[in-house]
């Protein structure tokens, strides 16, 4: 039988969209001689709803979504995801669940068993596992319909498991000979190959194909990078869909050995570089869509932060959707508006130059009875920043425009950036790329098509906020930084493991772990920006702003 | 024999102060004959830590730390909270446990069963549940020990119960005579009533005493109310520790029954607006003084807000470290700087007078080639509103002062404030005071001592930004407003049910919900602010940015 899988790019809580799309996919594959075909994880409202599924009548939409879905969708079986309400006594609203609709009708449901509940993940927060899971007969197989965290257990492939019970084995064990996956599985770095060599273990493991759909397109800071995947029983890829975009592929069911391939098999995205690229033009096209503008604005230092940036966003929204906002200021050097103008005439994105000079002198003026004979400090850098950020955030209300803001990992990990400053903004693009991978991805933009001025490139970083101010004034190199950061922040290792580590001085260490911990509150009011690493500051790193410093 | 509840605030991951306070309350109780003493849930570390229970240092330093204690009150038994290694495939890294000490080391260690997971709580993201527990023997009695969430779930008071099990009833039906509990049970209105009752109906229907510690102090977002208790079997309370302070109480544990009364009675607050404003008053003490500031900057516009807020602060740091700042721009009335002097005056707070017109100005000028002959909007009023967001930041990195913003839970739901400008700040000390409480508070505030102008109480509430505005012009009246925002996120109802339960224009609820979701990218952008409420904004509300309004 011809399987397809529908790799959609939903919106949260947009029912009609998201069924109108579910529906256009079905009856794609029905006219293509599909006899089922698969919709990712929770595909009827997008994932994640996170609370949105406590409120009645989320689980109400979702349920009649599913059933209009069915009785426009006959003529082919329908398996997608949606939340349906707990029992009682559970002590929540919702189940993480997938549904079976065929002929009409909703034939078939089961919930999620293992509820992910780390990093980004929430799920015990809102949903009650099921208690029970059962198999479902189609087209001659022993279907084991699994919800994504479900599949990611396998005692042969993890040196250290989550949970006790593995959903897949059970389902095997009791008959199950065709392993179905449902997920919304979010992208970072190492994940694709991760996910792909796990699910390898399992149709390898189990003797069984393994068919699993993600979900594709940005949900706040989440990037969902589809790369949908059927795995033979001898572990042979037999299709495959896009990395990071839609997609609609189709398989056969009784063909399902490396001998005979008969799946699509549509290029992914290959390489570091080319998928932290992707992940972050698709996770700014569909935040800014998805919140209701078209447009982005951008200031443009003649750094490489805001060029990186802004050929992110030009290829995100179009360059005729980005305007860049250079604005000089009391220290700026000529060559960094040059660079800017450069940049913005390279991506052929509108430039405009505002001089921050006016405010800054305005706003020093008025501060002189309070600040009196006191000596210049940050106070004087801030109010630099936060004029930029005045600006940027006046042309955005009056223009209707996106402030993207510029920070970078390695930055805002330290708290070297300026809160209602350089922070402003809707989205923080960057914000989980340490500066190492800032270069990186500036060499990858430049060897596609050459937009970011090498002077940009080549020039110390720097802030620009006082005479002659070089980042490496207060940061350690940042090879250095990066690699304290990576330990600190990912691996959660102590100042001690990591001075010993890497033979870097252990007061050092303890001074950068200092600058993170007490930027927390920086971070707390920081916009929301797209995580491509494992672990990435905002929603999936909860720590105390209030706390003493372990360093 | 002699019990103490040792009532103490503590900061989150500084082991060292903590433990210093632990021993010298536990010696303190020996002194006083006591044999036993309990301190709250994670005394050791403090509570909320977060994601720093996942750092293996964190947990290491809680053992030793506890091991210090045991070895520096031999003398008098102690039990504290603590985190301690979680099982291996348990697939976390802790366990949220309770140590008894005696005879300077750790003898026995019951980890918690329940594991709260809703609202502000991520006990499941953090740790493993307890497996099973146990009683010990102390004093000729069978203690049950449980922690917090552990006594949440009687079957006899729960309409609707979250767990399937009861941890107090399984020990108590195993032999247990004697309930004893550890909390962290941060305060909302209510909620102390609801937690002594609760507490009364395990007494009575369990038919032992109950003994209940629980922390006190603000930690980030939370407050917690202390209001420890102890109740006899008949469900009479015996014994009761103040209210947000720190205390340290007795009770012989042979006589417990009303009757024969012998533990300590401190007063608790009573009534909604002297619990509320204790706790907004506490946790901006806490919070100032635990992120290591000893004064608080705050704008003050005349009206009711800043007042409230300057009061709090007042209180909560003393008048001699509040700085109020004027702040008159082109639309200030002349009535509103006179109003705000007169608070400052009242208060005896420092008051500084800084005009935004200069900078306002100056921004208009440097915008006005990009803006040309586009017409004033919201743009220019966010500019003065930014540019007081400004100056106060200036002060604050000047001087050293945290700013503490002004804005009501009525404004931040429906985003009737300004990202970057009047929401600037560390705390937002009144973000969960809807404004119909703003004006009970201020009416309580003056009932001790009149210190808020007549005409700040008296006006229309008005931004200022534009002519004669006033807030009226864009918002339903705020009795409307806040009764479909009490139903609308607390309740969870929908537009059609919030329309008919009031009586209300479906068109205006709908209207006020599609604010409310709209706002939500300046919410998640927004200082922390005091948790007073059952549901707050912040961390215990998470709802996706980009995503289609129900409404």
């Amino acid at each position: 039988m011809k399987i397809a899988l529908g790799q959609i790019n939903p919106t949260v809580g947009d029912f009609s969209r998201n069924a109108a799309k579910i529906i256009q996919f079905a009856l794609q594959a029905r006219s293509a001689g599909a006899g089922l075909i698969l919709f990712p994880e929770l595909a009827v409202s997008g994932y994640p709803p996170l609370d949105l599924v406590e409120r009645p009548s989320f689980v109400v939409r979702s349920r009649a979504t599913v059933e209009r879905i069915a009785a426009e969708t006959q003529g082919i079986a329908v398996i997608c995801g949606l939340v349906t309400p707990a029992e009682a006594d559970s002590g929540k609203k919702a189940m993480n669940s997938a549904a079976l609709l065929r002929e009409g009708r909703i034939d078939f449901i089961q919930s999620k068993m293992l509820l992910p509940t780390y990093d980004v993940f929430d799920e015990m927060r809102n949903f009650a596992p099921a208690k029970s899971q059962q198999l479902f007969s189609f087209g001659g197989k022993q279907m084991a319909l699994t919800i994504c965290e479900d599949a990611w257990n396998d005692k042969r492939f993890w040196n250290r498991r989550l949970y006790r019970v593995d959903p897949v084995e059970e389902l095997v064990r009791a008959g199950g000979n065709f392993v179905l996956n449902i997920s919304a599985s979010p992208f970072w770095l190492g994940k694709r190959e991760l996910r792909r060599d796990m699910l390898t273990a399992i149709a390898q493991n189990q003797k069984v194909p393994v068919a699993m759909v993600n979900q594709v397109g940005g949900n706040d800071s989440l990037v969902f990078d589809g790369s949908s995947l059927v795995i033979a029983p001898d572990g042979e890829v037999i299709a495959q869909a896009k990395s990071f975009e839609e997609d609609l592929i189709y398989f056969d069911s009784e063909k399902l050995d490396s001998q005979k391939i008969s799946g699509d098999m549509h290029p992914q995205t290959v390489g570091e570089e080319a998928s932290a690229y992707e992940a972050l033009v698709l996770g700014t096209r569909d935040y800014v869509h998805k919140c209701g503008f078209e447009r982005a604005i951008i200031g443009l230092s003649g750094g490489i932060d805001s060029a990186l940036t802004a050929s992110i966003a030009a290829d995100a929204l179009g360059s005729e959707n980005v305007i860049g906002v250079g604005m000089p200021g009391p220290y700026s050097s000529r060559g960094s508006i040059d660079d800017a103008r450069e940049l913005a005439s390279n991506l052929k994105i509108r430039f405009e130059l505002l001089s921050i000079n006016e405010i800054y002198e305005a706003a020093r003026q008025t501060l002189a009875p309070v600040f009196a004979a006191m000596p210049q400090d940050v106070a004087e850098e801030n109010i630099q920043s936060r004029a930029r950020g005045l600006l940027l955030m006046a042309m955005s209300n009056k223009l209707g425009a996106l402030v993207l803001s510029t920070g970078n990992k390695s930055e805002l990990a330290v708290g070297y950036c300026t809160l209602y400053g350089d922070m402003v903004g809707g989205l923080a693009v960057i914000s989980d790329v340490p500066k190492a991978l800032v270069y990186r991805l500036s060499a990858y933009v430049n060897s596609r098509r050459k937009v970011i001025p090498e002077a940009t490139i080549e020039k110390p970083p720097s802030a620009e906020l006082g005479p002659d101010q070089k980042d490496s004034d207060s940061l350690p190199p940042y090879d250095v930084l990066d690699a304290i950061l990576e330990d600190y922040v990912e691996e959660s290792c102590s100042a001690e493991q990591i001075a010993r580590s890497h033979n870097f001085d252990l007061d050092l260490v303890r001074r950068v772990i200092r600058m993170v911990e007490r930027s927390e509150y920086k971070r707390q009011q920081a916009a929301p920006g797209i995580k491509i690493s494992a672990k990435a500051f905002g929603y999936g790193r909860r720590f105390p702003i209030a706390a003493k410093s372990e360093a």
